[in-house]
Formats: structure tokens, C-alpha cells, sequence
């Protein structure tokens, strides 16, 4: 059970509504366009965050339309960040396209983005024509915080790719930014969107931050042991990156000493080095134990829901764990 | 008379209070910290812009504590900005210290800016625990439309350095943008905190809008003419790196037939060269021309002032008549 699709459909005509309203002599116009590609045939987002966000508003007895808005912000928001870290990343492809920096350049990668979020936080404003003004304070105030965290687990992230060494801490700390405190924000601002009591909304939030940190430590197990046709990665591609994932930390803090040294010189991974490294992350049970933790988190969300009364019908958790369980 | 130092004290303490909530185990804190080097003995930003806000919400009968969220808003949405700007124009000093991504690379200077730009519109939401929670409302969706602007204007901008030509009418539509469109917000917000009615408000944003436009124009007349101890950069600079300027773009639609062929190159001018160009650019009045658009501007501000009643004691004219005749 996801959204049922009509929804999903409404979403993306709200999407493009609102995108279109901005146009103008101003080149970052086109750019912004070029990057959502609202036309074209390719791949998308799988919009998780916004389903997500109509999905709590529903369950909390409200009609989605009382959470379009914030819905788009949310999606919105999210492309901010990921125009952004697609240049902080070098990435020069996204869903088999050129990435905005790739095909404009890094300054107007850098602008566009910025053009971006601000065109999400209005969307959010929006609202104010539908929703009391303090329920479009408070997500205003949940979504600038979410956007702060996604930084601080940035900065963190770009932070790790030079470290000799990254502890179990730390890369916890990393994640709760850059991926789970979005995907709690979202919740809380659907639940808020529906005129939640305060309890019910910080409950939400804490279920779907849980979400967020499986989801994230799902993308890490792919990044390793997913087949590329399932990834739409290379096989292996974060070990030849030498990116700190779950299984890569909990292998080394379990002693598999051969990645450590691996990881320890500072350079990517040949695609030798990268096969041996995930053998020696198996055989340290890394696999088994971001699976286990991944598995605690969805368990931490279905208990939080279950203690809280939250969702119940079930909708927000079966979206979320087939969400939660797919590729990035 | 410009707001009496006291103000401006406060001001900084209230600035400095805001940056101290934010702190944690992400490098990104730090990053912004330096940005700000509030504690460092160098040249800080002249603060023109949370002046303005706080002098217009005195004007329109408010006490400063009414705007200050406000004016610590504006001047971190302004100080984003420049972090991005800086990589975006490639500049690797500001105020004589290295600027956040020539110390830390591209990656985090950008991640550095979007945490600030979070800070910024947090500090405004601020308000909602002092004001009317509609007013908050519209401050928020003004300063989020003036980034919007800002963008489009540094997108155009950055277009421009590869142009071959550029035309009156872009150049304006550009400073529109990135110049005059955060000081019409800045000037609308002091209203708006003020509680002052709509027209007062719009009045108040197309005066200062007319300050930013003469603000931009004189910043363009010292890019050429100015002496580099009053300016702290280079001499000639603007004409070396082939900045289209107000007097370039002027210059060359009144007949500087010299400068346009320098331009269309697409290189940047060397010392003699853009010697030359000055020197063509004078014997074709673009001097003149930008010195008579500021003054038409300044004009119309005070039209605006006086036809509305605005200002009644005319301290944010005198602070942004000096603020605009000097250097940014």
C-alpha cells in the first residue's frame, strides 16, 4: 500500500503548478526546470518525503489537501539539498541526466539551488492562505531546523572523506542530519498540517526520523552488496569511493583490520581492493549487523506508533518500510 | 546622522547572541563562526542593511526591540548570500581575510552558506514569539521572494561574464535583483514589524529600492574611478576582470566603440588596456551618466518620501544617503 497513485498524481500536478508560477528573463528559471525535468520521460524521484508528509496528514484525520502545500515544500527542500550535494560530491549524473552544475557549471549549480529553496519555503507560506498562521510558523520553524541539520550531517559527511578514521558516533551523528532529520521534520509537518496536538506531532517525528536512519543504513547495504541493475550504481561503488557507510564503520570497529588499512591511506578503492574489502566486511558479520540495526530501527518505529496510537490504519508504516527498503 | 552607535552596538551583541545558540559537533558551526570572525579585531561589513531595518521600524513609530530579530535576519540573509557569492565570482578574500571556500573548499563553503541561510530565517521566525503572527508571516515570504530575486540577479550577472554584449535594460533587470531587491525587503520588514499599513510598507520597500539601485550604480562608479585605499581593491579592477559595470554598459551604448571591442574578446583587460577603457568610457560621458542615474534615483527616493510622508525625520534617508555614496 502506498498513496494511491491518484494522490501521488495530484502531487505532481501540484508540483508543477507551483514551479511554473516562476518564470522570467532570469536564467536560474530554466535551470530550476531542467533539474525537476517535469516534462521529460526519465526516471524521477520516487517522492517519498511528500507522500510521506500527505500520508500523517491523512492519518491525523486530515484531507491531503490540507498538506499540499507542505508537501511540495518538503520535495522542494529536498532537491535543494541534493543540487547542492551533487556538486559537494562531484556527482556529475542523477537519475542517467547531467546534474545542474554539470551542464551550467558549479556558480550556477550553487544559485540555482539557492533559488530553489527559497521557492520551497514559499510554497509552505502558501498555507497561510488555508491553515492558521501559527500551525505555517511552526513547519516554517520545523523545516528551516530540518534544512540546518541536513548541514551540520553535510559538513560532517565531506568532513569523513579525508578522516584516517570514522566512529560508530560519528557516523550516527552524520546520518541523523543529512538523512533522518528531513524525513522527521516531514512527518512532524504533516501531523502538524492536520492540527495534531503537540505530543502526537514530536511521536510522528520520532517514528519517521527511525524510517530515515533504516532507509539510510539500507542505501549502505546496497551500496555494497546491491546489484547494479538494482542500485543504478556501479557494483561497489561506495567502496571504491572509500565512502564511510554503516557496514564499513561497524566492520572496522568489529576488526576487520584489512579495510581499516584500506580506508586508512586516504584513496579510493580499486575494484580488487574493493571486492577483498567486502569479503572482509562480511566475514567481520557487518553485513548481518547493519542489517540488525536496520531492523531495530523499523521495530523503535513500529513500537513508537504502536505506544502512541499513531497511524492506524497502518498506511504511513507499509509505505514507509517499502519506502525504507528500497535504493535512494 | 546614521543610527546612534549604541543601536548598532546592540545590534551586534543581538547578532552575536544568535550565531552563539548554534554550536555542535559539526564542523559547519565553525564555518560560519569564521565567516563572521566576530570575535577577530578586522573590518566587519558596514551592517547597512539591519540598520535600515531598524530605522524604519523607529520611523514608523516602533522600538528597535521590535525589528532586531528582523535586522539579524536580513544581515545573515545578506552574509549567505556572499558566502556563495564568493565562490560563484571566485573570490578568495573578503575584507582582507580568506573567504569560507578558499579556506575550506568549495564543498563546505557551500554547505557553510545554506546552514546560514537556515540561521537566518530561524532568527525571523523568532519574532512570532514578540509579534503579530501575521506579520511574521509576511516578513518571512518577503525575505524569502527578495533571495528569490537575488538569484535571478547573480544568475544574470553570472551570464553576463560570458556575453558578448550586454544592454541597458539587462543591467537594470541584474541590479534589480541582486542588489535593490534585499534592500526593498529590508526596508518593507522594519515596516511591517512596525505594524505600519500596507501602502506605508510598499512605500518604504520602493524608497529603499531606489537607494539600492543608486547604492549598486556608485559602487560601479568606484569600481572605475575609485582610488584603491578608499575601495581596498585594485584600481581598475572592475574593467580587469570585464565586469559589465553601469558607465560599460552605458559607455557602450553611447559610442565606446574602443571598450565594446575590448569586451567582446570575452578576456579580461590588462593594466594598460583597461587604462584605455577608462579613458574611452570618460570621453563618452559614461560617467556622467552613471553619476545622473544615482542622482535620479536619490531623487526619487525622496519623492517617494515626501509625497508619502514617509521618514518624517528623515534619519533613514540621511543613513542611506551615506550609505549609498560609499563603497560596499
Amino acid at each position: 500500500m502506498s498513496v494511491p497513485s491518484p494522490v501521488l498524481a495530484r502531487f505532481e500536478e501540484q508540483l508543477g503548478r507551483w514551479l511554473s508560477r516562476f518564470g522570467g528573463d532570469s536564467p536560474v528559471y530554466e535551470m530550476v526546470a531542467y533539474h525537476f525535468d517535469l516534462a521529460g520521460a526519465g526516471q524521477r524521484g520516487k517522492r517519498l518525503r511528500p507522500q510521506l508528509c500527505l500520508l500523517v496528514a491523512e492519518a491525523e484525520g486530515a484531507r491531503v489537501e490540507a498538506a499540499f502545500d507542505a508537501a511540495v515544500a518538503v520535495e522542494l527542500l529536498h532537491n535543494f539539498s541534493l543540487i547542492h550535494d551533487d556538486i559537494e560530491d562531484n556527482d556529475r549524473l542523477r537519475h542517467g541526466r547531467a546534474t545542474v552544475w554539470a551542464r551550467y557549471g558549479v556558480g550556477h549549480g550553487i544559485n540555482a539551488g539557492d533559488a530553489l529553496c527559497s521557492m520551497a519555503y514559499l510554497a509552505l507560506l502558501e498555507n497561510a492562505a488555508r491553515l492558521p498562521e501559527e500551525r505555517v510558523i511552526v513547519m516554517s520553524r520545523l523545516l528551516h531546523e530540518a534544512q540546518l541539520q541536513m548541514c551540520a550531517g553535510q559538513a560532517l559527511d565531506m568532513a569523513f572523506e579525508t578522516a584516517p578514521a570514522v566512529d560508530p558516533g560519528a557516523y550516527l551523528q552524520m546520518i541523523e542530519g543529512k538523512t533522518a532529520a528531513l524525513f522527521r521534520a516531514t512527518a512532524r509537518m504533516g501531523a502538524v498540517a492536520a492540527g495534531a496536538a503537540v505530543e502526537r506531532v514530536d511521536a510522528y517525528g520520532e517514528m519517521a526520523r527511525r524510517y530515515g536512519l533504516a532507509f539510510q543504513i539500507q542505501d549502505d547495504l546496497l551500496g555494497i552488496w546491491g546489484r547494479s541493475e538494482e542500485t543504478g550504481k556501479p557494483s561497489l561503488a561506495d567502496l571504491r569511493k572509500r565512502k564511510w557507510t554503516y557496514p564499513v564503520v561497524w566492520g572496522i570497529a568489529a576488526g576487520a583490520g584489512a579495510v581499516e588499512a584500506l580506508y586508512r591511506t586516504g584513496a579510493g578503492l580499486d575494484q580488487g581492493q574493493a571486492e577483498q574489502a567486502r569479503l572482509t566486511l562480511e566475514r567481520a558479520g557487518a553485513r548481518e549487523a547493519a542489517q540488525a540495526a536496520l531492523d531495530r530501527y523499523l521495530g523503535e518505529a513500529e513500537a513508537i506508533a504502536r505506544e502512541c496510537g499513531l497511524d492506524r490504519d497502518g498506511a504511513v508504516r507499509t509505505f514507509l518500510a517499502q519506502g525504507g527498503r528500497r535504493s535512494a
